[in-house]
């Protein structure tokens, strides 16, 4: 499969403080482009939401280096469909700087919702068919955060769901579940050390209304997560990182 | 002076959860607009850095239609200064859709800030000089909200600044007090009204760690809005609606 590239300079509201992208505002940029793909051959946003579903994020695995991303940056975010079934859509992205080096890299798996029943249903034909690929039976597996038991040694912290965290899906936009994590880290954290890697497994959408709890441990260079509402884990996400001066 | 237009695609994650642009990504929008005024004529961000300042935003005011503009749509972001003194800039702002027809107009005062010490310091000429207008003595005044007195009858909620909160400024970016306050009218509130008019004061910066309150009193379709820390106001605003089906 070819890649698709969208070319995108970056803004300063899409950086951290420290004016490097923002890790939720990259995965932003990642959808985005498989947006603006599948509108290009006729399966957009408005095709999904008429045969009642959207797409919705699974997990998400790679490498990151976003200290090579600045507010002002020309940046391509490119983004291809690997493999697919009948549940299943495997996506990876690829960011690169204005010279074509690539900084960031990692695999998405994406399944449509009934965006009435709130449950995953077979993708839509019609949205799929457009790739110039034969659908596998098992998918490939995107590596998936360690399993861990949260205890007393893990931090807390506590967010109400805000109308604006609401996606045109109806739920908490993934990209969010990436401030409460990094929030969790406290910025002493965040200023001294820079990601380098990222796994994440969505379990359970969040809804308006909700108050979820951001847990983590920090393991010297290995940060664990997990979202949970008051019923249910949302999310897991285990994150490697490098220290750096401040 | 003429108008500096930024043609921009906006983006799903610009937008609320109803597919309309979200109205602090509407300030962000005009910041960067401006912002990139600024480096075309070589006074960019990092000119102003280096003068050891950044600017900042003291208070906004305008006619608002947010319900033209949706994800996906090539809209117009215009700016141009419209005077200016030793500490004061007058920005005027209109942003237009594909076709040219302006839905939203407004002005907005700057001072710059001294990034160290934390207060407003005279504009470096070289930032200015390059505007074809002579500085005036008096600079027009943008509107401001009602001054009102809060009582026990309005809504209360409470946020603690985040990490991503903060910009290059070291503060809280402006667009973040408009989620404060958008978010203690509720979604009831959001879904059946529309937004037409917005005069908002920023008086005193917020910075990572503090917790703010978001008052808000609704009266019939005027919303009055405070947002202030533990030891002082930081902001104040008056929006104005009218009703929608939702």
């Amino acid at each position: 499969m070819k890649w698709f590239e969208l070319p995108h300079q970056l803004t300063y509201y899409e950086c951290d403080p420290q004016g490097n992208l923002q890790l939720g505002m990259l995965f932003n940029l990642g959808v985005l482009a498989a947006e603006i793909e599948n509108q290009g051959t006729g399966v957009g946003l408005g095709a999904a939401n008429q045969l009642g579903g959207g797409w919705v994020v699974v997990n998400y695995a790679g490498t990151f280096d976003l200290t090579h991303f600045h507010a002002g940056d020309q940046i391509v975010v490119a983004t291809r469909v690997k493999a697919f079934n009948k549940f299943f859509s495997l996506r990876e992205f690829s960011i690169r700087d204005h010279t074509g080096h690539e900084w960031v890299h990692y695999e998405a798996t994406f399944v449509f919702m009934d965006l009435v029943k709130r449950r995953i249903m077979t993708i839509p034909p019609v949205l799929i068919e457009q790739y110039d690929l034969a659908p596998v039976k098992r998918i490939p597996r995107v590596p998936a955060p360690s399993d861990l038991v949260v205890d007393d040694t893990w931090q807390q912290h506590q967010y109400d769901v805000r109308y604006f965290d609401i996606d045109m899906n109806g739920h908490v936009n993934n990209s969010h579940y990436f401030d409460w994590m990094l929030e969790a880290l406290g910025a002493e954290f965040l200023q001294t050390h820079q990601l380098t890697g990222v796994k994440i497994q969505f379990d359970h959408e969040v809804r308006y209304g909700q108050r979820v709890t951001s847990q983590a441990k920090v393991a010297d260079l290995v940060t664990y997560h997990q979202i949970k509402t008051a019923d249910q884990g949302a999310a897991r996400a285990e994150l490697t990182w490098v220290t750096v001066g401040k």
